[in-house]
């Protein structure tokens, strides 16, 4: 049994504008997922992943994450001008596989909390082992 | 056991813009969560609800639909100019709670598929038990 | 002076849901432009351009077309449920540059109004003339 | 002939996600839009005005800014990961009525320019008149 301190999910900002809301008068179901990713795309680029370099499919070093299933449980609404935060840690590895835990939050209240589960790829679109240095990345967030 | 055959579900026909793309050449992962939702829009429309009248939370009548969980599986890639369509079924019923099945195809290609839990709520934004004619339809649908 | 009747715009029709939709109540304004964008690849469909077989910019045929320019005035809201068309004529032709009249409707309301200037470009993004077959048939539409 | 030196426009920074971006591997049109109007909003919060507290139609203060006319020329393709920042400064001031010039750069690339025309409008969607201090704060950015 491991002493040590669950480490420190990572956290990312987000500002509701007018473009998130909907005419319910609060966010959007599908902006939750928006912010989700943007989330995601932090913690990437916090572990020296740029996507926009390893989105070329022509480069051997071609990396790209897709998700394959995502559940999403909506806890309270939020509004326009709200200040979140998402949360992100690692859930669950595999070889090319990973599981995030997403939390949005607003302050102490919880928004949303999603399990995402999202899978490199390479290339060609196929599934490809995440790279040692990437992987001990992700262990360290577990 | 019954011998009715299972109803067809609700099926609303999707074309694919580059408004619902992103650069890695294929559908963004919350493009299919806006798809889901015009299908459920446009069975409640079939069903004889209108939301732009029932979203008026002064109204005695407001009936919203809120959604509460959603676990989609992104099981192909969908690409510009496709053709998808949205197939809806009601999985189950409770007192103000629905819980709908959701197929995106492209012709025999299943491209994803979602649960998804809505809740009847009223213009206070709290559970609202649904309306015994609308209960009805969904029942056919199960 | 020519007797010619003007042609008729390209019409094409556009449903609003709740992702179109702001915490005002009303159609968000960059939805419109995302319904003008629909109007046009659906004009391009109809001329018999299928836009996810010519961005293929490794391709002799490699043929985008890129928005340079776009005047939105916005005249009227628009409504969640409501049944808006988008008519599309050409307004001007050079010789790889098309300017297009774009007009958002609601039965006899003019919603919104837009002048948009799209760019021919190919595969490696510069400007392209537009093919005879394809200028013709924006010819056709003036 | 005023000596004052012209007033540093309001800066904000927009990260491009993939949300941001479409097939053709640039960012959308559509969210160019959505980025100026990030910075207007941003540029109001500086300004004291939080829109979530002035929506509220039934208050004697409600206050909104809606778009009437939009124009934007795209200069340069945005992509993902770019970190870009809007501009915004008044270029014309009536009673009810703020023109705005916007300019989205990369650095020192300009990306995209937009002129912006919004209305104050009351609780009941009308014009109204800018309040005096607000005026004064969108004089100073002249």
């Amino acid at each position: 049994m491991s002493e040590a301190p669950a480490p420190s999910p990572h956290t990312h900002p987000i500002r509701v504008y007018w473009e998130d809301t909907d005419a319910g008068g609060i966010v959007y179901h599908a902006s939750h997922v928006r912010f989700f990713e943007r989330g995601r795309t932090e913690l990437l680029r916090a572990m020296g992943v740029h996507q926009s370099a390893t989105v070329d499919r022509s480069e051997e070093t071609a990396l790209l994450f897709t998700v394959r299933r995502m559940e999403i449980d909506y806890l309270k609404p939020a509004f326009l001008d709200d200040l979140l935060a998402v949360e992100t840690s690692v859930q669950d590895l595999g070889g090319s596989r990973v599981t995030l835990l997403q939390r949005l939050t607003r302050g102490e209240d919880l928004v949303a909390e999603a399990v995402v589960t999202v899978v490199a790829v390479g290339g060609n679109g196929r599934p490809k082992r995440l790279p040692p240095d990437l992987r001990a990345r992700f262990v360290a967030l577990q």
